[in-house]
């Protein structure tokens, strides 16, 4: 390792800048804003954050803190347990700092993926003061090549003052080439994002910055962490199964060609499992405009169905990690990762026409789906890119498995207990049990075909009860207010959503 | 008005279409889906929607109807007494209507402005039979010039088999040349929107459609309804006041210029009047990019302060619509009508940046906004562009006055009955007590500054207790779920959200 790295760092009067971690860490002082690559475990910084743990343990030390996306390494966990996280954002995934967020001990300010680097670049929240971005390379004009990912990398490395670089040794070099890094103008002089087909390159391959600005180099060859997915069941099996047949209905119908329209799938079990189940599809040709990359992109890839996928970071399982950055050049040519502001864009999404399969955590009877708080009140991870692709998608998909907790808890309640996307950026709704297409439906309709389609027993029954004594009352989106969160808070007292449990 | 019409048919093959409106509206069959022009009330046909009434007095006569948005000359309130509505979608404002929807007699489909032609477009809505549009006059290729709104009825016109055309002779001929009718094209051919300020100017004056499909036109001289928006108050002078103050701080702070960004403002009297509060303002060279232009446009032109404004219609009140009509040449170079799916695309909106002013029927104490149902349940008007612009602004703003009933409704309650636009979409809360400004707070925070710029009391120490309480409980939006809709269910119960009322 410790020559290699000179072959990273193509802009030889940059070399001078390798340091240790610690040393690259203490460019971040206490206070300071600090905008970290990483997205879905993927292409994160891995020493100086640790470093930063490390030496907020002995001194004052708290940093506000953005990234792309989730990082791995246990990275949330040491700096949270080091009690160096004042503020948190756009995302996260680890179960201390979800703790310390539920504990109000750290500030987080979920957001949509697509707008973090918008209100940076607005000022409408406090500059980077450093951003730390992993890399494979250096360049010969001193710009970054990023990773696994691209997420705010881009934007951290061109709006902050001072740039630390963690060249990662574990990273394939074959990665180089990849990237698509294109940035919006300052307004009023923006014009069109230059993407329209999910291949289409805008954009350089890696991150053009002032080379002065990079203050320390740090040398890494820890590799990334691996997903947690986990491979898909006989639940989330059938949900594939409703969906390839909807499609294929769409199909028939006339309304979509057998290679759909790019697809985008949420991170996390379900939605890669769902994506997974299109091997045994007759679709073919068909193509991602996606945040992250998943098992799932390269098993479609595998089985021929696959042409392009588009995203801003590539997160795998262990076996799939291995296998894909071996053979990678079997998939570069039909990969490329883009700023999560480019590849999670309204603009794009829309102009392209996506099919946005996403996870909820809960579902109501009309369709409004909570994706972030258990209970109403409680973070799970975030909204992340969801209301991105929802809002803006040719079809919006929410996938859930219609129980959880062994049957004691509904995913489809009276209402949910906290609204992440409303009715109105819902087409499908769909769960093991069947497939709601709430396209062109009133509330009321919808309320029918939600229950009567995705909902399990003893919960159909119940809620159809809900609606008939909430339609006494009458209205648009009838309700019956104080027993509408009465399973939230059976669940809550008895552990089930159920009467008697 | 016999032989004036014939000028305004230009296109002379076109001539012997004319009849009369009990014809025309005989193309229309029972079960069919009808486009009709009209957005705000503005350049609504008249007479088609009116025989059509009469006709489903004696006849089975039962219809889908699609609009721009609101329709004025009690055409909702018609056509629901005569039983002539199945569906309703995007908007309506009308109380017959509204209670009809309410009883669950009307089936309403409440959508993003943006989004109802895409639906048309990919069919996921049943295809339009019979589009109606309000016309200035027909060209000498058979192109429809629209009148004083644009809304959907250039798609309308284009996506039906039939098009039967209103020419409206209370109309200006001044209008033509107001309009720029740009629509996208099919996907995957889908091209960028070539809108890059707010002039800028991409498609064609008039509407183009093969002559042919014009199946009759119907002569008229009814003018539109004139908006009821009431005049500004003591307290919506006082929320324009605190925006003016946020304004003025955000340009000393270097965010913004004296010109701010392109303006949009909601439909209806409190975003009419904050921004004719900006006439008193040290703001100058505005711009506006919005769906309605109401009378407080046509105020900050005349007080040297708008330079140019884009809409979707132009709705005024009887004294303004008289001046600005009859004084047109003043105006018609510094605006410009579009389609609705343009004047609301998030693509467009995020470009230009735009400042969103929009009203709330209440907030909740983290910033999520129901902007269409009272107590949750029925519906007022619907989400209209809110969401359009809320989720795409550069900066989203929020009004309410803090009370209504005379101070027995609390604006801000501690949970939204109904969520339209999440916490994310949400960046300023402004009442007359004052402005909570949200940008980069966590929900914790963000309760906080809202329960103390905007809130009344003795609301104010009712919802610092239900904080407290629900902090209790802990998690990231903390909440008590089984008290947070009790001031909804003590004003259904009593008609006062305080206790012992």
């Amino acid at each position: 390792m410790k020559t290699e790295y000179l072959d990273r760092i193509r802009c030889e009067r940059l070399r001078n800048r390798v340091t240790g971690a610690a040393e690259a860490a203490s460019w971040i002082k206490d206070g300071m804003t600090v905008g970290m690559s990483g997205f879905t475990r993927a292409g994160d910084v891995k020493l100086v954050p640790a470093a930063l743990a490390e030496r907020a343990r002995r001194e004052p030390l708290k940093i506000t803190l953005l990234t792309g996306a989730s990082l791995g390494n246990d990275t949330d966990k040491l700096l949270t347990e080091a009690g160096a996280l004042a503020r948190r954002m756009p995302f996260q995934v680890d179960p201390v700092l979800r703790a310390a967020i539920n504990r109000g001990e750290v500030m987080y300010i979920d957001q949509h993926l697509s707008e973090t680097v918008e209100q940076l670049r607005s000022r409408h929240i406090k500059p980077v003061d450093v951003a730390v971005v992993e890399a494979v390379a250096i360049t010969e004009s001193g710009a970054i090549v990023p990773t696994t990912s691209v997420g705010n990398s881009a934007s951290f490395a061109i709006l902050a003052d001072k740039v630390i670089v963690e060249i990662n040794l574990a990273h394939t070099t074959g990665l180089e080439g990849l990237h698509d890094i294109w940035i919006p103008k300052k307004r009023p002089l923006r014009e069109p994002i230059p993407v329209m087909s999910v291949e289409q390159r805008a954009g350089t391959p890696a991150i053009e910055i002032p080379p002065e600005k990079i203050v320390a180099i740090v040398i890494t060859d820890q590799p990334d962490s691996t997903s947690s997915v986990l491979p898909p069941d006989e639940e989330t099996a059938a949900i594939a199964g409703h969906l390839v047949r909807f499609f294929e209905d769409e199909i028939l119908k006339g309304r979509l060609t057998s290679s759909l329209l790019p697809l985008q799938a949420g991170i996390g079990s379900i939605a890669n499992a769902v994506l997974a189940g299109f091997v045994h599809s007759p679709f073919h040709h068909l193509t991602m405009y996606s945040e992250v990359l998943q098992d799932s992109t390269f098993d479609l890839f595998d089985a021929g169905k696959l042409e392009f996928a588009s995203g801003s970071s590539i997160t795998l399982s262990p076996e799939r990690s291995a296998q894909v950055f071996r053979d990678f050049d079997r998939y570069r040519d039909r990969l490329v990762l883009r700023p999560q502001e480019v590849s999670n864009h309204p603009e794009v999404i829309r102009r392209l026409g996506i099919i946005a399969i996403n996870t909820a955590l809960e579902a109501d009877i009309y369709g409004n789906i909570n994706s972030t708080h258990v209970g109403g009140t409680h973070m799970m991870n975030g909204i992340g890119g969801s209301g991105d692709f929802a809002r803006n998608a040719y079809l919006s998909v929410f996938a859930t498995k219609a129980t959880a907790k062994g049957g004691k808890v509904s995913s489809i309640v009276p209402m949910v207990s906290h609204v992440d996307h409303t009715e109105h950026d819902v087409d499908i709704v769909v769960t093991e049990l069947g497939l709601a297409d709430l396209r062109g439906l009133a509330p009321r309709e919808r309320a029918e075909v939600i229950i009567d389609r995705c909902t399990a027993e003893p919960y159909k029954t119940m809620l159809r009860e809900y609606v008939a004594e909430a339609q006494q009352r009458g209205g648009q989106t009838p309700h019956v207010l104080e027993k509408a969160f009465a399973w939230h808070q059976r669940y809550r007292e008895t552990g089930s959503m159920l009467a008697g449990d």
